[in-house]
């Protein structure tokens, strides 16, 4: 049995802990029944998640080897660790035969996440605006206009989610609030419908990137790459940059404008991912 | 030459200062020449904005007689300041030929309001989210579902904006910030598609109704009432409450439900205006 997870990018600018989108950036779970010697790593997050789903059913969890293997770079704001969650509950999921709807799935993968902005879009697809509410989790899908091409910078250094967090602060400008707020409607529209002029308004945001740019070296000069082409933000807790464009970048103007920067940036160019979390 | 203005309610929840929507609630702007003895009340906001358009180009500001008729309350929550400035700066806009466009008479109205949330959707009409970037209104136009009904209870007491203003905290948790930002997306996802779950999430506010809520005697009551039908929230700067619902709502437990409150709140029943301010 083999699936495909997409990797997903959060927050898009103002839409902290709200929006993601799944990008066409794979990784592949692949699952063996194990033979009784072999045991699978039951530290790592695709086990824990594969193991809490049979424990939420108080059945054994089977012993399998599951494989993962794709482009989904770990700890870069590319979620490395919703995939791993949505994959190790989709094989359950699927192995098990309850067959739970992707609602299902999403409560137990926001469970273990904390959260819901990376594992929804990775379940679904698309850009996905998600919440909490009284417990569950509410959903909504947004239209991407096709027009749109997502670039990835990706550096050669991590970042923690946690230490990502740790940065931002308690409170905040009343003002700053208001300010993210007007953006986020902005932001939908432009995605919807292809406007540059609103996506550059709408990616502005004042609760996260000023605290966050400051654990990236080199996110200033890269952001304004970005924004010389169309909008960058930081991708989730980063270090990854998102640059979103209708132009195609040129890798060499790339790699020279990278060439004297303390870290090596990889630029990777992906599209929506439409159809979220399979079976193939 | 008269025109149509329509009301609006801004906010919708958690959209402070940035969402706007017109109402089938209409002020009628009648103007005339005047003689030469007639002298227009130059102190009222009409006139102002009237004045304002003609100041702008340099040109001395004809001598005219303005009525205002119709629907929109006065200091209410629903939009009667911004129909003030839309109507005078369309008339000016019309006598003058000059011809500007809605982009551009949206800049002056907003110029004149301090804000462009209920300016937007009076020029506009229908949902409008708006916010300022460099000196420029920024907007974007979103679907409202015929299904929904727009009720508006409105009491027999003002409340101005300003006092409406000074009661907002200047600053507020990061968490806060961080809800409010989520319920946007669903709360436009719930307009367009006609998700009553999706609203009642959707409208909920942690950042301008906890404060406000307690300068409307009677506030916590109504936002029960509208609860149990859909959604309620304070319209613009209050008092007025706007209930968003699917049914209709029965005017005789209206009326039996608020016949002990300190005040008389009158609900009246609204459907979204789509053309914005015209000529009739």
């Amino acid at each position: 049995m083999k699936i495909q997870v997409p990797g997903t990018t959060a927050n898009l600018g103002p839409g902290f802990d709200a929006l993601g989108l799944a990008l066409t950036c794979y990784s592949y779970l692949e699952v063996k029944p194990a033979g009784e010697k072999e045991a699978f790593s039951k530290k790592n997050l695709i086990y824990k998640s594969f193991d809490y789903f049979f424990q939420s059913f108080d059945e054994p969890t089977p012993n399998v080897i599951m494989e993962l293997r794709g482009d989904i770079p770990s700890s870069r704001g590319l979620g490395s660790s919703a995939a791993c969650i949505v994959g190790g509950l989709t094989v359950a999921n699927l192995i098990s035969g309850k067959g739970l709807s992707k609602e299902n799935l999403l409560e137990m993968a926001t469970k273990i996440e904390g959260h819901p902005d990376n594992v929804a879009p990775c379940i679904y697809g698309g850009l996905i605006s998600s919440t909490e509410e009284q417990g569950r989790i509410l959903t909504a899908s947004f239209e991407v206009h096709p027009d749109w091409k997502f670039y990835t910078a990706i550096p050669d250094f991590e970042l923690s989610t946690q230490d990502a967090r740790k940065v931002l602060p308690k409170k905040i400008s009343f003002k700053d609030g208001v300010f993210n707020i007007s953006r986020i409607p902005l932001l939908l529209k432009a995605l919807e419908i292809g406007d540059l002029e609103l996506l550059r308004a709408g990616t502005v945001d004042a609760l996260v990137q000023p605290y966050r740019g400051s654990l990236i070296d080199g996110y200033e000069k890269i952001k304004g790459f970005g924004q010389k082409y169309g909008a960058a933000t930081i991708s989730g807790a980063g270090p990854t940059i998102l640059i979103i464009t209708k132009e195609d970048l040129d890798m060499d103007e790339w790699n020279n404008f990278t060439v004297d920067f303390n870290h090596s940036w990889e630029l990777k160019r992906y599209e929506v991912d439409r159809e979220g979390t399979k079976l193939i």
